[in-house]
């Protein structure tokens, strides 16, 4: 075990407000499967807070709101787009492929991040029944890499998404992050850029489990509960599920979460800039940091902290930072590989 | 929302003790999606309490068990044989072939239990290029009908399942209920009764969330880990899964829990049985009872409590205890029905 | 090898005028996968044949025109109801769960024909999230166990599937026997009694292979090609399946080839029935004929006849004619039997 | 209707040995689905021309043939490598993801080649529960684009497979084409080589239809008729398919077919190669031809003669010879194209 990790944004605890609303929701009987008044809250709550016109539901893993979400806008004939090193393509052991049967087409993408001149050249929606049809491009905000889109680039890919009749969607693992990076509502960089489906997670931001998947095209995704039972998603005791996102969104918890992640994060980034043998590959937009470490350094820092090795030809690694994060565990990070 | 509910097993809260090793478990950076030592020692435990020489691992809902355990046995081109009321034919919208893609075949049953002799005629395992091949018999212990499985019972549908190239699963959501009621271990009904494979179940007995997959073949299902993730069951924060496990089997909670709602179900089967215009159909072995109520009383008692309707074709209704069940809330029932 | 076969009507060979219209066929370049003059032909006229006002498509084998039609209506959160004994259901290894990962819900019927009287208990479109929705009920006419729907039958499944939101599905791998037993056109039988979608099979009776889809909804079904080719039963040398098809149209030859394999069929029950030793179990409406032998006669003529044991425990045997029966494969059939 | 195809080597005719055969296997009664002597013999025959000691199965189409055939050698957490212009990653419509709900992992190459160069570095076999493992790679025999690979390179391959606990799979749509090329025995470029299984494609080299499957690893392959009946490619008619590959077969008519194929191909090549405003892309290996055409030449050609714009951006086209093209339709293109 690890005193200290830059592992993962899911290494952190539980929020103390997160918690507390666990421990409030324990109070007598109540009916399952989201028939909760605590579940209607938050669902109502996270609706207003995306803008209005949505429909949302809870799932309980970022993979499953992921499969969910697809499935919702695709049927067996149809491929999804998505940059080559998102969670979907490399992290989920194809559970897209084994819930949809469908097609994944893999973009090699600069920075994790599509664009319609990317995704231009490679699209098929010919209707031609030897050909898979492209239906959804699949972004992830912030990216895999680290990278953010701006409302304008979400914009311009809703825009060339609709214009060829597809859809798109948006992991949002750490939309919290993002909202938080960019200064926006959740609403800006999903509802208002013209987003169709969007899941927003709370695991990787304080919370104990559990996501939200909010559809900006009600009339499509009537189906979708049939889905999340399908996905084996469907919570039983789903008012912990809603007492969690209600403490969430009260008073904006995810942004005050988010920002510090952010904060820590950028903090880790200056310092680490200000060594030498340190080489930044990608500066932290939201939570997360790339850089190439000495190799000789990475094994003893890894006796000591838990981070995670990227690109093991460059030595390139990845260090995340979370709602947990505390200045002293970057300072004794940085002094530790200072000393190394 | 009812202030009493005997709707199902899952509308009770999280068990105090549950809850508290959720709180203990919320110290520090911890590995996700397993790799950390509460995990670890839960899943020690496990195996001990299982009798050993098995391989256990985490999933987060009944659900998600069930498909995972299955799918660990089966191909496309194999059917798994369940009675016809089974949670995995009539209770997860086809969640197990949306994963497996494969077929289930329900048999009809007086009471919710297989034996040989239903399944014998049925049996198709002849290696014939036009027949899905029967390759797992799936019961519940308890059942969906509230009946229960002797230990020799299940040892003649393994034995009968070994004997022509087959494999034994138990959905065990219920199966503390089951062992509470038969008074053995967890092990005599299921690795020493010969099955295969078999799911431990939390939800339904005081904790959060939860279930265990215990495999008695381990040389068959070293693969599972990825059916697993495949079926978005591999929880992040799975320290909180360990904790709830290490706690529900401390001093055998489990079985303390599962005897209250064992007992109080007995309660109110006496009760019911004490009143004429009730007819039992189905006497509680374990939490489950099943009756008829005169059809005018139905719709009043449904104003004021949570339960089911079974059958409408008789007005057999389902009443389920579980450990949040007070003596209080039985009496309460009793004493609306008799002035209804 | 067996110089008589009553096993099926596929043991037959190719109809000298369909092996014509293959060899006339077979004359310069064209292209492949339906763009050619031949096919483009046989499926208007096959449009024709069924009463305009529909979509046509071939497929290659009954397995696949059948996960082709259905997969055409349903997600995977559909059941589809079927009788017990239907070909889906028993004899295609579970192609249709494997294609369509949806669930198969079969009904046990004393005939192998389904009635809304049956239906209505077992349906499940109540849209609750846990239970998968039946969408598609799918008959096969003629049925697996040789019985028949009047166009009476139909039109009342029709009319209950469409009151209930659902389809219903037509395997006619026989329906050629069938129109021809009951002295009806195709259309009567399918569209006119209100069917949606139907297959209409050519192997079984004088084609070398080539199936039909044939859709009432043309409107719901423009994708049905993608699925098609996903069931790989896109065939590339069309223009051999659209000259079959051609020829077989011609002057109604399947309904020809149809008459004479039910009137072999009516002849051989005659015969059957005149000997005290034989129980005929289900007498000939088309052209399979069930009937119980005494046990030591059945081994001693399946060395000399290929034929089916239908049910062991009973001795019952299906006997079929098609096509190529004569009169004299009877007659020597009627001696041995006699004889035994 | 064009008089003149390259468009595909599918858009010819069947070879007058072919039809002979299929005419001759029109005789008597026959059982179906493989148990008729015809089959026996021609599977018996592959078996010897591939080397021996594996085993063999006729399909329907190359589509069918392939998703079989990888099947059997993959579960859903798998994922299967190809070069990014594979057949089952471009033109079938998502059949393999369909079917196996397993990972296509999509490589880039110069050539349609795949090497172990191209593949280290994309290799995912690492056991980790996140991630799909790669266990098959799968090339064509000749390739997409028209290349070859040598007996070295697919030895390189497999040697590279089987040392990272995986297998390699040949689509043979156009294997003829390859052995005729590199004038070897079919062994020499499967068996011999380290391939583990591989399909003989039959409709682009004179058949009317008929694929064979040819698995080197029998003993893990016994499985794979329940996945060929799954794939709805279990022909009822068998004895038509085995007629026409035992007069494939017979005094090696697929290599004349082939090397006429291949020699038009190359004298089309030549004779492009003396023109100065064709730029031949990719010279012929076997039977295909990449060429730029001046733009303005394109569509006058294409009222004339079918063939397929391969790459619009460079006006790139493909041209294919078959068993049926001969020396006229060459010299007519090629004046044509002069014309123009």
């Amino acid at each position: 075990m690890y005193p200290i990790s830059f592992g993962s944004d899911n290494h952190g605890g539980v929020h103390p407000a997160i918690m507390d609303a666990i421990i409030r929701a324990n109070e007598g009987f109540c009916p399952a499967y989201g028939d909760d008044p605590l579940t209607q809250e938050a669902l109502a709550r996270l609706q207003d807070e995306f803008g209005g016109g949505c429909d949302a539901w809870f799932a309980i893993t970022g993979t499953g709101a992921n499969v969910i979400a697809l499935q919702s806008f695709i049927s067996s004939w149809h491929a999804v787009m998505c940059p080559a090193n998102a969670h979907i393509n490399v992290d989920e052991c194809g559970a897209v492929q084994k819930f949809t049967q469908a097609r994944l087409q893999a973009i090699d993408t600069p920075d994790g991040k599509l664009t319609p001149d990317l995704i231009a050249p490679r699209l098929i929606n010919n209707r031609d029944q030897h050909h898979s049809q492209t239906k959804v491009i699949s972004i992830s905000q912030s990216t895999e890499y680290g990278s953010l889109y701006t409302p304008q680039e979400i914009s311009a890919l809703a825009d060339f998404a609709h214009s060829h009749d597809m859809y798109l969607h948006i992991d949002g693992a750490r939309l919290a992050n993002a909202a938080a990076a960019l200064n926006t509502s959740l609403a800006a960089i999903s509802k208002e850029a013209g987003a169709d489906i969007v899941s927003f997670g709370g695991a990787k931001n304080g919370m104990l489990f559990g996501e939200a998947i909010i559809s900006f095209r009600p009339e499509l995704t009537s189906h979708l509960r049939f889905y999340r039972k399908q996905a084996t998603q469907l919570f039983s005791k789903m008012r912990f599920i809603g007492a969690q996102f209600i403490a969430y969104l009260e008073d904006e918890l995810w942004r005050t979460n988010a920002l510090h992640a952010n904060r820590m994060c950028q903090m880790l980034g200056e310092k680490l800039a200000a060594i030498d043998k340190v080489q930044i590959t990608m500066p932290p937009a939201v939570n997360a940091l790339f850089c190439i470490l000495p190799q000789e350094t990475t094994p003893v820092l890894m006796e000591k902290y838990h981070f995670y090795m990227w690109n093991e030809a460059t030595n390139e690694v990845r260090l995340m930072c979370g709602c947990d994060t505390q200045e002293e565990h970057i300072q004794a990070f940085i002094a530790d590989i200072r000393d190394t």
